[in-house]
C-alpha cells in the first residue's frame, strides 16, 4: 500500500463507524482501501497516529485564495469603504504574480492546517491551479464573472470562464465551477448564461448571495423580492448552486433553497469581521438545507483556519439562540468536512470509509490545550488549532509531514509573497499599507 | 543586563512610543531598563527578535485555571444542567492535588501561548500558588466565598480566605485577592466582611455579577434591582471591585461602575459557549469602565488562549453593531494587555517601557498565516495564535524560550494532569466522561 496511519484514534463522520480507537487506515491510488484495528503488510509511508486523532481532510468552501497579499492591509473599516478605498483600487493593478503568490501562500497555510480543498473565487485562475497544483491541493476555481460595465464585459468574461472549464477538465486535483460574482453585479441574462455554461460542461455553480442587509434591501426595493427569490424567479436555483454567505434568507427562501436542493457556504468569522450579520445556520440546517463552512479571504478574517471557523460557527449559533445545547461540536464537524465535500459534488469524499477519496488530516493531541483527552471531537471544534496539525493527505499523497509542508518550501513561498504582496501594493501608490520589515 | 530582546518590532502600549522597528529591550531584576534601537554591553540571555513582535505579557483577568482538567467533559448544554449535573458532582470530589495538577497544567497552557499573568477563582487556593510558583507564573488567586448552606459555611470560608490572605503576603509572584462568588451566592453580610477583608489586607475583590439574564431577572423579582445596583446599594462598588463577566449592564448601571472605579473582565468566548450573552463593551469602554479581558475556565471556553478572546471581543463588537470599525484591533490588544494589567492593580505593568514590569511575550511573526507582516497590530489580533508565541519573560525571567516553557516539563505535566483527572472523574462516578485512550 501507498501509506498507512497507525494506530489512532479515527473520527471517521461515517454513521455506522463513529469513533473508531486505536485504528488504522490504509491507503493506495488516491483511495483509502481499508479501515481495521490490524493492516497487516508494507506501506511506503507510514504515519505514526498514536496520540493523534484522524479526521476526513476539512473542506474551506469559500475563499479568495490569494486575497493572502491583503492580509492586514486594511481592517475595522465599514465594509463600503473597505471594497471602495482599500481593496478595489489595489485589485485593479493585480497581474498574474500576483495571484499566484497569493494562492500558494494561502495553499501553504491551508494546507498545513488540515484543510485538503478549497473553493475560490478570483482572478487569473490558470495561476491560482498552477499553485494548487503545485501544493498538490485540491482545489475548486471559478473565475468571477459580473457585467456592470456593460454586456460586452459579460461576454468577454463568459469566454474567459469557458476557457477556464475547458484548461482543467482533466485535472486530477482542480475543477472549475462557474462563478457568476452575486445577484446585484450580474445581470439576469448573465446569471441564466452561467447556468447554461454550468449546464454544458456538466459543473456547478459558485455565488455570493445575502451576505448584507444592504444587499436584501436594495433587492425588495428594486425588484420587490429578496435576492433568492429573485434567483427563482428567473429560474437560477437548482442543485448546481453553491450559495457562499447566504446570511439573510427569509423562512420562505430557506425552503426555496432546501427544495431546489442548493448549498449554503456559511463564514461566520468573515461576516462577524465585516458586520455582515449572523447566518441562522441552525434554521439552514432544520429546513434541510446543506450548509458547509468556509473562511472567506484573507483579507477579511485573517486566516483561513478551518478550525476557527467551527468554533465560531458554533459559538455564533449558541450566543444568538441563547441556548448552549444549539450547533453541538459534532454538527460544526460535520459541516467541515462531510457537508463541504457535499456542498463541492465530491462522492465518497469528506469521510474516513474503505473506498472513500484519501483527503485526510492528522491532528496531535499531545498538546497541554488539547489534555486531558476527553472527548475527541470536542477537542478538535472547541480547543483545537490549525497549528495542531500533523500530518496531512490530498488524493492519497503525504503533503504534510510532522506539521510541515513536503510540497511547497515554506520559507520561499513567504519571501515570494511578501515580494509580490509589496509590488502590488507599491503598483497602486499604496506602499504605505504594507509594514516593509524585511524577512532577512 | 538579564535579559536582552535583540531587534525586533516593539508594539508597546504606551501612547508616546507607539510601535518601534527594530529596537531592542534591556531586562535587569525584573524590571524593563531600557529600550532603544541599540544596547550595548553583555546579556546573560539574548532573544534574537528579528521577524518576531515583542509585546506587553498578556493578562488573563478571569479564569478558573484548575478547570482545566473539566476540559471536553461536558460540552453542549444548557448552563443550568452542566453546572448542576457535570461539573459540580465532580467539583464535589475535588481534592488537593486536583488543583495542583490542573492549575500546572493551565499554567503551561496559558504560558507558552504569551500570558504572563492569570486571575483565578477556585478552591485549594495553595496549591494553584504551589503551581504558579512552580511555573514562575504570575497568579492573583482568591478563593470563592459563598454561604448559600448558612451563616457558617461563609464565617469558615472568610477564615480560609484569610489564612490565604497572609500566607502569600510577601510572595514576589503570587497575590491574593478577596473572592465573594457572586451576588447571589454570598449574603449581604459576607458581601460587606469581603469588602472588609480586602480593606484589611489593602488588596481587591474578585465577584462575577450578571453573567446571565436569569441572574439580572431573578435580582429584579426578589430585591427590585439590578445586580450592579444591588452591590451599589449595600456600598459594595468602589475601584477594589473587578466584575467578572458583567454581561448585561444597564446604562445606569453603566455609570455606577464607570463612578466607582471598578472594573469588568469581559469573557467573550465563555459567554458564547454559554449562550449567556453579548456583553457590550464599546459601551462600557465609552462609559470610562476600564474593561479588560478573560478566557474564564477551560470548562466553558475550552482553552485559555487570549489570541482567540482578542479576536472574538472584536468581532462580537462589530457584528452586534453592523459596524466593521466597532472595536479596532489596537483596543482589543489594550484590554488585553494595559488593561489587564490595571484591572490587577498592578503598577507600571502591561507596557513595553522602560522602568515597567518585565512581563513580555514575543511572537513569531515568520508564518503563513502573518505573512505578510502588513500591519503587527491587526497580526496580533485577527491572525495569530497563542501557538505563534516563541519567548515569554516573566518578572523578568526567560519562562518560555523558543515555544518550550523552561520551568515545566511539558511531557510530565500532561501525564500528571491526565492521571488526576481520571481519577477526580472516577471518584465521581463520571469515569465514561473521559477518553481514556493512554497517553503513552
Amino acid at each position: 500500500m501507498d501509506v498507512l496511519i497507525k494506530g489512532g484514534t479515527l473520527v471517521t463522520m461515517d454513521r455506522e463507524q463513529g469513533i473508531l480507537k486505536n485504528f488504522s487506515v490504509a491507503v493506495e491510488d488516491g483511495r483509502i482501501v481499508e479501515v481495521a484495528e490490524r493492516i497487516p503488510g508494507e506501506a511506503d509511508f507510514v504515519i505514526d497516529a498514536r496520540g493523534k486523532v484522524v479526521i476526513p481532510g476539512l473542506v474551506n468552501t469559500h475563499t479568495h485564495a490569494a486575497m493572502t497579499l491583503f492580509r492586514g492591509a486594511a481592517d475595522d473599516l465599514p465594509l463600503h469603504r473597505w471594497l471602495q478605498e482599500e481593496i478595489w483600487p489595489v485589485e485593479a493593478k493585480l497581474k498574474p504574480q500576483h495571484v499566484y503568490a497569493g494562492t500558494l501562500l494561502a495553499c501553504l497555510e491551508m494546507l498545513t492546517s488540515g484543510i485538503t480543498c478549497f473553493n475560490d473565487m478570483y482572478f487569473y485562475l490558470e495561476e491560482a491551479a498552477r499553485a494548487a497544483e503545485e501544493a498538490g491541493m485540491r482545489a475548486v476555481l471559478s473565475y468571477p464573472l459580473l457585467d456592470v460595465a456593460g454586456e460586452e464585459q459579460g461576454r468577454e468574461l463568459l469566454k474567459v470562464a469557458e476557457n477556464g472549464l475547458r484548461r482543467f477538465r482533466d485535472s486530477e486535483l482542480v475543477r472549475v465551477f462557474v462563478g457568476p460574482h452575486a445577484p446585484y453585479t450580474c445581470s439576469e441574462e448573465l446569471l441564466l448564461s452561467a447556468v447554461e455554461l454550468a449546464e454544458k460542461y456538466e459543473t456547478r455553480i459558485h455565488i455570493h448571495v445575502s451576505e448584507t442587509r444592504e444587499e436584501v434591501e436594495r433587492f425588495l426595493r428594486e425588484k420587490g423580492m429578496r435576492p433568492v427569490e429573485y434567483l427563482e424567479s428567473i429560474g437560477f436555483l437548482s442543485d448546481r448552486v453553491l450559495i457562499a454567505h447566504g446570511v439573510h434568507l427569509s423562512r420562505e427562501e430557506q425552503k426555496l433553497v432546501s427544495s431546489r436542493g442548493a448549498k449554503i457556504s456559511h463564514n461566520p468569522v468573515s461576516n462577524m469581521k465585516l458586520g455582515a450579520g449572523v447566518a441562522p445556520v441552525t434554521e439552514y440546517i432544520r429546513a434541510g438545507i446543506t450548509v458547509a463552512l468556509g473562511t472567506d479571504g484573507a483579507a477579511s478574517n485573517n486566516v483561513l483556519d478551518m478550525f476557527q471557523e467551527m468554533k465560531t460557527c458554533a459559538l455564533l449559533q449558541k450566543v444568538t439562540s441563547g441556548d448552549a445545547s444549539a450547533l453541538p461540536a459534532v454538527e460544526a464537524l460535520k459541516l467541515a468536512t462531510l457537508n463541504g465535500a457535499m456542498a463541492l459534488g465530491m462522492h465518497n469524499a469528506g469521510v474516513i470509509r474503505s473506498g472513500a477519496v484519501a483527503d485526510i488530516t492528522v491532528v496531535n493531541m499531545r498538546r497541554p490545550h488539547l489534555t486531558p483527552l476527553s472527548n475527541p471531537v470536542s477537542h478538535l471544534v472547541y480547543a483545537a488549532k490549525g497549528s495542531d496539525v500533523s500530518d496531512v493527505l490530498v488524493n492519497g499523497r503525504v503533503v504534510v509531514q510532522n506539521g510541515r509542508c513536503r510540497t511547497l518550501d515554506a520559507e520561499e513561498v513567504e519571501r515570494f509573497a511578501l515580494k509580490q504582496a509589496r509590488e502590488l501594493f507599491e503598483s497602486a501608490g499604496r506602499g504605505d499599507r504594507l509594514f516593509t520589515e524585511e524577512v532577512s
